[in-house]
């Protein structure tokens, strides 16, 4: 008799967030199914919550114990959060990579940056071109996004068809890339959709979705009544953007020019994949110096704020060759990602410094969503009626929700964080185990656990400031009354105005000259008795209580 | 001949950015203007800008410096960042304070807290009573906002009437306090206005501002409409709202509970000051437990994510008795301030994770902005005809767009940051001179500049980590080989898996070894050169260039 097989899914990342995509299915008998991951994204770290760290990277611990069980990895699209972490990451994997071709292009790179082979990234075909990986059978299924060949999978597999959404939107007059096509999705849906795991990040946005093909015209009059340079930006990544950006400004009377690498990066491999066929001719930063103002449109990196981007460049000052000042008109063809809106409004208001007229969205003229609204999913699910409705990507509250839509047109709607172990198979599907999932942090080159503790003492540090005390104990086993005292990130002066070093140096001669010998002869209490003094002097002194490091050197008698 | 006589304005927080309102009027011989101060606001400190910072205080050096010149502080509104930094600054100024008197309950609380004399604060009646304050003679003039007995200061000078806005929005029926008056307007504008410093927050928004009187409507309804438990916060200042949303539960059959300290308080004081007549009877936490979820509603502190506040505490589990659970419903009454987006979503995931429904402004039913909206800006201008216009309470884009519609409307628009010097007298008036005006941080007890460094060097620790080293320079002026080394928010373990502290000591017991004679004398040089080894061995094992603290301890023979 055979084990009773199953079906499962499990996210590792990007469902109760938004960011960090990291998807699990799987197929066979309990604890021995084959497995293949969906999108291995990164998140970005900010220094409220990750100081210092450079990337937030799915914890895969799980996947790489059982790497000999994975018959492939599936990207779904080129942006950060669903292949970010495949260079990272794929060294404890080690599975074949299916993309498209744009795609393919940007897994390549990571690849080869991180040392891997980049022809592990396999091109793959469009539906209904399939791969076939273990006991499932996945396709491409163009759909609308914010990038270049996003697709949805669908992966057939012996107890069903399950559809993963991957980030989408309904636009039937997308600008650049495949509109959605009716006939497609309803030839997918008709022999039945078992389970369908679908983005979520809308479901609070009630009105319908707009479409790319609705910009063109605002914005090129917006452009026509611009008096100076124009400078518009928005993720390097929309590509369709970039056309309808460009388009714009040509229609204007101006020439293009990209600035920042992602923009010029972005544009080459969608040419390169055959996406970008009529983008107009750009100049060079160098060249466009020789434009009037009046016939120029700068088209530039940094929507979000980013520091080191174009954007935060020109509004900071000049930026190869290009000031911006009176007259000037800055568009920001974009919507800002929550955590970013203060970086966002000091760009903004330094551009506002110089005299330049800012535009952003708040109008609604200058920007659509890449995700489905409401109105979308509702329609997605009317097409795909699927017996099972698992949202993901998006925060916990949105997951909720989706899976409350669900619930509510007859659709077992299942809300699984990430680490919520799916059967989709069976008579009740529904959430079977949970597992502890964390994050990584890519700190420098060093892969660190998010519970390791090294993030919350770099926390500690900021909050709290650093007082360092150097002691020695002498060839006799006795104390020296002299100790060194430093201070990081602490005022050099109690608010009396006496020097603090001086006055916690004091305290601790005072604190030597009455310890026991039992705790003189132990480093570690000797620094638990130094830490009490030095905050007891840093409370009454300064009000705070400081973190304090002891370095105990003994001498050795010779 | 007497010098010429000028009018002065002089912001020195809240231009330029929202928050930390603090302003200055001049009249006299120039340099030695008699003064008065409008407002002296805080900001709150974030860990991505001011790490372990209490609060951000404005730099009122320039001021203390002609301590001997100010007749005056007026105080539009109880706001914390137009009072909260009185009891901290206060000591610095030493002038009369005057407010009215629910403002002036606040005042004083914070003058004791700080050990000043609360009698200090003198309690004032609205227009048309006036306060004489050297040359100038300032007057109250009620008008609405989010807080009882928000008002506009009439300054009349021998250079005539200057009207500072305060936070305003045009509302005729406010629910508690008093409606808009045109009549009273018309009667202020009547002889002229010189010059209107005006609210800027909202000039970005297009429509009209709507009435606290729209509210109770929708949020009677949505709470009839609930089964279990009802929670809604907004800010406790807010005292109409309060009033609008303990009336709309009792409408809906249910008994009110206050949480949060503030909630108390606020309420507390808007009853002693005679503002709040009729507002419901509520019951304490306690008593509450004793109430059936369907028949309660509790009015909690914490609208904008404070991890201390009766909302964050409801979010992660049981508070003072009370627990959420599914089929409870917890209505933000509230706007998210820009910053504190992702603090919030926290609390609404959590709450959702426990099967709360969450309902929050997004649909644009259950909250109003206390801010004059660009019509409402407008309609102020018509009424009050200003000469000259001088937008403050803004970001520099909403300064810069509020003194464009100024241009426009044919008033002469000055765009004024913090530190800009205004003459308003004279036929020119403008930016006369500019000062620099920094921000002072509260730190425990202390107060340090933006700029001293320290908050700088506490980013920096949390951003790279930091390697401490203690060396000892033994009788005879010889480096003792072996060094002491800790680590603080740096990972144990190098890439390779080797013992981090056990690698560096070995490079600086290398470096110690030939380090020659001449840097050895020197503590500077030790550490400069030891911090260059420890930074080469972390950037090749970890990836990162750590900060180095190095002591040096130098025995002395006996």
């Amino acid at each position: 008799m055979t084990a009773r097989h199953r079906l499962i899914y499990l996210p590792l990342g990007g469902a109760g967030e938004i960011g960090m995509n990291c998807y699990v299915y799987g197929y066979g008998p309990e604890g021995e199914e084959r497995l293949i991951v969906v999108d291995i994204g990164v998140a970005f770290p900010d220094m409220d919550g990750q100081p210092g760290v450079d990337l937030i990277l799915p914890d895969i611990a799980w996947l790489a114990e059982r790497r000999d069980r994975i018959d492939g990895i599936f990207i779904t699209h080129a942006h950060e959060d669903h292949v970010g972490s495949l260079g990272h990451l794929w060294g404890a994997l080690r599975a074949p990579v299916y993309c498209r071709r744009f795609t393919a292009i940007h897994a390549m790179r990571k690849m080869e940056e991180q040392g891997h082979p980049p022809e592990t990234v396999q091109v793959v075909a469009p539906y209904p071109a399939t791969v076939t990986a273990g006991p499932f059978t996945v396709s491409f299924a163009p759909i609308s996004h914010s990038i270049p060949e996003s697709s949805a999978l669908l992966i057939d597999t012996p107890d069903g068809r399950v559809v993963h959404s991957g980030d989408f939107k309904i636009d039937r007059d997308p600008v650049v890339g495949e509109p959605f096509d009716d006939a497609m999705w309803a030839e997918i849906a008709k022999d039945g959709v078992r389970a369908y795991i679908c983005d979520s990040t809308n479901v609070f946005s009630r009105h319908p979705g707009r479409s790319e093909s609705q910009l063109p015209e605002p914005i090129t009059e917006l452009i026509r009544g611009a008096r100076g340079l124009v400078v518009a930006t928005t993720f390097a990544s929309n590509v369709a953007r970039l056309k309808t950006l460009a388009d714009a400004a040509v229609a204007a009377g101006r020439t293009v020019c990209l600035m920042g690498r992602a923009m010029k990066r972005m544009t080459a491999a969608a040419v390169e994949a055959g996406v970008l066929t009529d983008f107009p001719a750009t100049v060079t930063p160098e060249d466009a110096t020789e434009i009037p103002r009046e016939n120029l449109m700068l088209l530039v990196t940094g929507s979000q704020g980013e520091r080191r981007a174009a954007s935060a460049a020109l509004s900071r000052g000049s930026y190869l060759g290009h000031e911006l000042g009176e007259g000037d008109m800055f568009l920001f063809s974009s919507k800002t990602i929550p955590g970013n809106e203060v970086s966002v409004a000091r760009i903004k208001n330094a551009l506002a410094e110089k005299g330049v007229d800012v535009v952003d969205d708040q109008a609604g003229f200058y920007h659509v969503s890449g995700h489905a609204n409401r109105p979308d999913l509702e329609a997605m699910h009317e097409v795909l009626k699927p017996q099972v409705l698992i949202p993901n990507h998006g925060e916990y509250r949105h997951l909720r929700e989706h899976a409350r839509l669900g619930l509510s047109k007859g659709m077992t709607g299942i809300v699984a964080p990430n680490g919520s172990m799916v059967e989709i198979s069976g008579n009740a599907p529904g959430v079977v185990e949970y597992l502890e999932v964390g994050k990584t942090y890519l700190d420098g080159i060093a892969q660190i656990g998010a519970y390791d503790g090294i993030i919350r003492d770099r926390m500690k540090l900021a909050l709290n400031g650093l007082v360092l005390v150097s002691l020695i104990v002498d060839e006799d086993d006795a104390l020296m009354e002299d100790s060194m005292v430093a201070l990081r990130g602490l005022p050099e002066r109690a608010s009396n105005g006496a020097d603090l070093v001086a006055l916690i140096e004091d305290d601790i001669a005072a604190a030597l000259a009455r310890m026991d010998a039992k705790t003189a002869a132990d480093d570690d209490k000797i620094a638990e008795a130094i830490k009490r003094v030095v905050r007891q002097t840093c409370v009454s002194e300064i009000g705070k209580k400081p973190e304090v490091t002891t370095l105990v050197s003994r001498l050795i008698a010779d």
